[in-house]
């Protein structure tokens, strides 16, 4: 039996046309981009070519992408380095969304130690950020608000253009993590309107190791990793050279396949939701635009963890909330701040869609589900 | 022409048994380690096989290796989480020798603005940490000090046993950056008697993207990367399996060669030093153990720069000073810490040599090496 796929909201599969890109640059002798002779020079090339691919998919120029080593570190750096601006520092107020990803919220609660307050954005019962409520909390003078573009569980889609103009014109600079975007809608930086955004490599088909925050070059962001002064000091550390010639050439063809990627993965997720209409389920966000790959959903009384481990077993990889946090057994932080229920929220399992899948893999995950359903169900009313 | 590459300590070729054990990770679907269905349970087992290659290399427990994404991403996390433990933050002084990497003094640097005092420690003339005046300096409440073991550009290795000891018995935590010591001389975390050690992928012929900091459990260090919760909570991002896994390959093959490793490098340095003594030549730090495959030194009235120039045209990759700092015309700061005069340190060349490296390519670049030294005396003749 062969194991399905349906994670790639967690982490992708390398594309077999981005290892090409990079083998390269793992078999043959490769400098550092750093040093000045001919392998640092080409390894440098490679780095610069890269940088270009990766901000034409993003609506960014070439000099505003800084490489990171994962998404992780760009919010960190993000959240970190602009709210040390001077600015920032003064405003003291850091607003995030209830619902962003932990790597953007634990940061912004670090810098409480050093001063300043953090704050949650409320958000509807919809996932999407309460608008009327995130005016109130901008009367209060604050240095950054960080709300990302699509959510990694529900997949919704903020109204970032206007949440953008509303924190700009309130004197904050605006970050937004773009991590489940990239790849899945169109995605422009300048479009946006904001200061800073994260993007990832892994998400996209690209290798782990490499990310990147798009940076408005007027910010006077401060750097995370101090040392040799790479990436104009932005991020210190030898370049991953492999990592981000993989990203750039992801960047590319999932640029040349972004239509066909949200025509492709939305018509399963219709096909997968039109299945779960015969189960009594609950589907979060699906009012509201989402991310065309994902859905999440919870079947009345069926635990998301029991299930997703249930499916495992038939062959069917999906995940129970995000999978991107270390094991945890807690509800899903963004179905509670969407006011669900936590009996509810701990039912939630989570599909996400790649352009591999299939509609036959659909068809046979719905009844796969339906019977393993039918199972809980059974063992459920025994021990009851 | 082939190009001879001679800066191992910059950065090194991939292994292609590194590489074999790799692929498996970019050639399947590969699953979020932190994801409970297959896909991330068997990333996960890759991981923590590879933690446990990884301890074995450098004489740790597996629970003591915080995988991270580059020594420089360590070097940060160590200096910033070590001096934010409550008993580093109260002593406020940090002591970093004169010769660390940018990773260590900057870092230090940054945290003065969090009201910590960094001060260099002094190193003698062959780059060894001056003791005495160590001492005093312990005598001012220190949280923490970092000293190299082993320095990249001259390759000078540290009584780290002792200097270790004399931080802590004044009461501070010690950090060493093993970076250029791994897989060149025995390493073991345990003997070292330090909290919290350095070491990186890439210049053993692992991948660029994968690196660690082994610590002390009973060291409460704070973490830099906030998110997610992986690493024990001490390092969050989802973890770049394939070079993790690539890291781990890497070390075990460092350990099995290093015995090789050592005496072939440093028959290929002493073939290389006493060619040079025709020369006009100062070799740094060679009264002093050193590592055996590192040589640094000058050229008389020539400028390192245009040296390595001039070697590159002619197939020659060496390095002018530390080539993990980005371009830079300042003489080296090890150079100048060691009292060596501006004018002199300028002349600055660094041959670091690897496995692969043979006595024939020695020989050819001694004679390149003289025909070059020939034609800029020439020309600056002619210029002058
Ligand atoms: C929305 C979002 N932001 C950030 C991240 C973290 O990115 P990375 O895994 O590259 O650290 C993830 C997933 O891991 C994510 O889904
Ligand atoms: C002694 C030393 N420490 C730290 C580093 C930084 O490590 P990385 O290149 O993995 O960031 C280097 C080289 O780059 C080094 O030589």
């Amino acid at each position: 039996m062969a194991n399905i796929y349906f994670d790639h909201n967690a982490t992708t599969a390398l594309d077999n046309r981005v290892l090409e890109a990079m083998l390269p640059w793992m078999t043959n002798q490769a400098g550092n981009p750093t040093s000045r002779h001919v392998f640092g020079r080409s390894a440098r090339d490679a780095v610069e070519h890269a940088r270009a691919q990766v901000a034409e998919a993003c609506g960014a120029y070439t000099s505003q992408v800084v490489f990171t080593s994962c998404g992780t570190e760009a919010n960190n750096f993000a959240v970190k380095g602009i709210a040390a601006i001077k600015s920032a520092a003064t405003a003291r107020q850091i607003l995030t969304s209830a619902i962003e990803h932990p790597c953007v919220t634990r940061p912004a609660i670090a810098m409480q130690q050093h001063g300043y307050v953090s704050q949650k954005i409320v958000v509807d019962a919809n996932g999407k950020v309460d608008l009327e409520k995130f005016k109130l909390q901008l009367k209060t003078p604050t240095g950054l608000v960080s709300v990302m573009l699509a959510n990694n569980e529900t997949g919704v889609i903020q109204e970032l253009g206007t949440i953008a103009d509303m924190a700009r014109s309130a004197g904050a600079f605006m970050h937004t993590d773009a991590v489940q975007a990239l790849g899945k809608i169109d995605l422009s930086f300048a479009d946006l309107n904001v200061n800073a955004m994260t993007i990832s490599s892994h998400k996209i088909h690209g290798p782990q190791g490499a990310a990147a925050l798009v940076v408005d070059k007027k910010l006077d962001i401060q750097p995370l990793l101090h040392g040799g002064g790479q990436e104009k000091g932005l991020r210190s550390g030898t370049e991953n050279v492999a990592a981000i010639v993989g990203f750039g050439a992801a960047c590319e063809l999932a640029m040349s396949n972004r239509a066909n990627f949200a025509t492709h993965t939305a018509a399963l997720r219709n096909q997968l939701e039109q299945g779960l209409q015969a189960l009594d389920v609950s589907i979060f966000g699906k009012q509201v635009a989402r991310i065309p790959n994902t859905s999440f959903f919870a079947i009345d009384n069926i635990e998301g963890e029991t299930l997703v481990m249930a499916l495992d077993r038939k062959g069917y990889a999906v995940a129970s909330g995000s999978a991107c946090s270390s094991d945890s057994t807690e509800p899903s932080h963004v179905l509670l701040a969407m006011d669900i229920p936590a009996d509810v929220a701990r039912g939630a399992v989570r599909v996400s869609f790649g352009a591999s899948n299939t509609a036959a893999q659909v068809a046979n995950f719905l009844a796969t589900l339906n019977n393993e359903i039918m199972r809980l169900k059974q063992l459920t009313a025994i021990a009851a």
